[in-house]
């Protein structure tokens, strides 16, 4: 069985399955984040009512707190999530570089201090496979480094040159584990292409990492404050960059418009916390763009956040009780905005695939993108 | 069909079943609280797969936010929580007493100022009655004064007038509504009996209550602060002062030892934020006892909370797992342990229940004691 089959395009967007240990996944696929084992405010039968196929779980966080080896004896971040479905975890590096104190960054990795309780600790390629064999996540994420949105061409370079080292010695790693989790589970290995909005030296990055034949690459150091349209132009050759047999990840985007604009332009994977942040703070996705639960105009309105929306929230609750939620402080206002939400973009990439399989997706883009903006 | 049937007994403790509109209510009965229309942390889905059989809602909390005919034009109560099974409200004057700032009190009612927002409202036993008719709920309150744990016999004697004239009212407004709510449900009036730790008061009390014919009869001013042993000696003589075919509820009351020792002293139903507060802290109900989930001997436990617990928490997490959401502030730790506490209230319960039909209570009591304490 071949890890990724595409079976329908629209120009460069791909209608696309992933075959993972914990069951195939349809792609474009949009991946709700569990930083901790756990994707806030939702428990998992929840979660799976959503719709939503895979989730991705924070190496670093989870590093910090428990401990990887705690995380495999609690039953992998499967067990821990009690998450049926596909999984990735990232490789902890991003939040190494946003989150921790750094005491040192050299060749070999990266030494840090927690941001929790201010133990040193390590990670190097090497350690971040072993440490994500131990989640047993269906995919892994080699350790990069993350140059910031305005980064200068040599300090680009300086990222890109590390990240394709390091992303040697992780396959090294994968490969000398036999390529499975501690669970015995197959784990796959995806490289991350780095080099800012340099065209150069993106695909300089794309063409070390394909050399080394992974099963999926993902595009990393966007959406880091470099802004859409630089976004689109890094994406335009992506296409061009990668095998058209592997599936491609976009990391940490979230936004419609983003993910609209990414996928015609050949992007597989998405994850980003908006769906569940936002709904914390009282904001409603919808098709028609979004609500601010907290304004008082909600307040008598008994119709549900989305009419057709068949979420758990939206069959049970009306905007005006939502809004009263968030207004007394209640657990279950963040807890229902983030259902929705996640429905919201299980759907949302439901129609993506919709529109690929029609050859419809720029017609539907634009409706979108002017119903949404 | 009488409002209760008692189906068997086991000295004073009671079998029996109440009928409401939204279904039958097997007891002795344990009501979760749901403040402001939302039982903390908890989706109704999973409230109802607890074994809860009926819920509590704050008047006051509504009236003060969102206001009665707010939570009117929203479905009342029922519709806001999305709750199809059985509910009670209490009058609001609990609340007004320990919440809010007092600005008179006198035979008509009270004016208070909202702890939300400062506005000015008032209650009356006319008030209290139109307002739960507007909330909905089976079973509403009489407005009552509830004198506090410590007061002189002078004190309760005056808070036992004043209840008992507003118990009359309150059966008047309740009367000239036709005894419906504004959803056009059959609505219940308990009266509530008051009289501190004195026994001619107590008595007095529920003499008055009883001459006004109403569908249930609750037991005021108790847990609040006089003690076990005291709320035993008041209600050792419940069962003598109130009509065997009237359902008793002991308002407030949640501690499994306090519960044991009312059933046995003939009380049918019970309130308490105990399951969901304390389980919002970290602490866990099981048979043998409480357990702290930040505990560190918890960290790497693979066990459920309690071994043979049917609740979603038991099925699908560990000890270890529950108690690394809790060190790493995610919702779900408090969400699973408020899911399990009232999963073992409602099985408590029903072993309760059980043992009554058993008639075992005692010897079941004795057991219960020494494993939980």
């Amino acid at each position: 069985m071949p890890y990724f089959t595409v079976s329908a395009t629209d120009g460069k967007a791909r209608l696309g399955e992933l075959s993972t240990p914990h069951g195939p996944v349809q792609t474009p696929v949009f991946m709700p984040v569990g930083t901790a084992a756990s994707v806030k405010g939702v428990t998992p039968d929840h979660l799976q009512a959503t719709g939503s196929q895979m989730v991705l779980a924070n190496t670093y966080h989870l590093l910090v707190r428990p401990g990887a080896k705690v995380v495999a004896n609690l039953g992998g971040v499967h067990g821990m999530m009690s998450w049926p479905g596909a999984m990735l975890t990232d490789s902890g590096g991003y939040q190494v570089f946003s989150l921790a104190h750094l005491r040192k960054l050299d060749e070999d990795g990266v030494v840090f201090q927690s941001h929790v309780d201010g133990s040193q600790l390590e990670l190097t390629p090497e350690s971040a496979v072993e440490a994500q064999s131990l989640l047993g996540a269906d995919v892994m994420m080699q350790l990069d480094e993350c140059a910031p949105g305005d980064a200068t061409h040599a300090q680009a370079a300086k990222a890109v040159e590390r990240s394709s080292a390091w992303a040697a010695r992780c396959r090294d790693k994968w490969n000398s584990l036999g390529r499975v989790s501690a669970q015995n589970k197959p784990q796959a290995l995806f490289g991350i292409q780095q080099g800012g909005v340099y065209d150069d030296l993106r695909a300089r990055s794309a063409a070390e990492l394909v050399k080394l034949d992974l099963p999926g690459y993902a595009v990393g150091g966007l959406s880091v404050g470099e802004g859409h349209e630089a976004m689109c132009r890094v994406l335009d050759h992506t296409d061009d960059q990668f095998p058209a047999d592997r599936p491609r990840y976009l990391m940490g985007v979230g936004e419609p418009r983003d993910i609209i604009a990414a996928v015609m332009r050949g992007i597989d994977m998405f994850d980003c916390v908006m769906p569940t942040r936002n709904g914390r703070n009282a904001q409603a996705f919808t098709f028609k763009g979004r609500l601010r639960l907290r304004n008082a105009c909600h307040g008598e309105d008994r119709s549900p956040l989305e009419e057709g929306c068949d979420c758990y929230a939206c069959r049970n609750f009306s905007r005006g009780t939502i809004r009263h939620l968030f207004m007394s402080n209640e657990m279950l206002g963040p807890t229902l905005l983030s259902i929705h939400n996640l429905r919201f973009f299980a759907r949302f990439m439901a129609a993506i695939r919709q529109a690929i399989l029609d050859r419809s997706l720029s017609a539907m883009a634009e409706q979108w993108l002017s119903d949404m903006y």
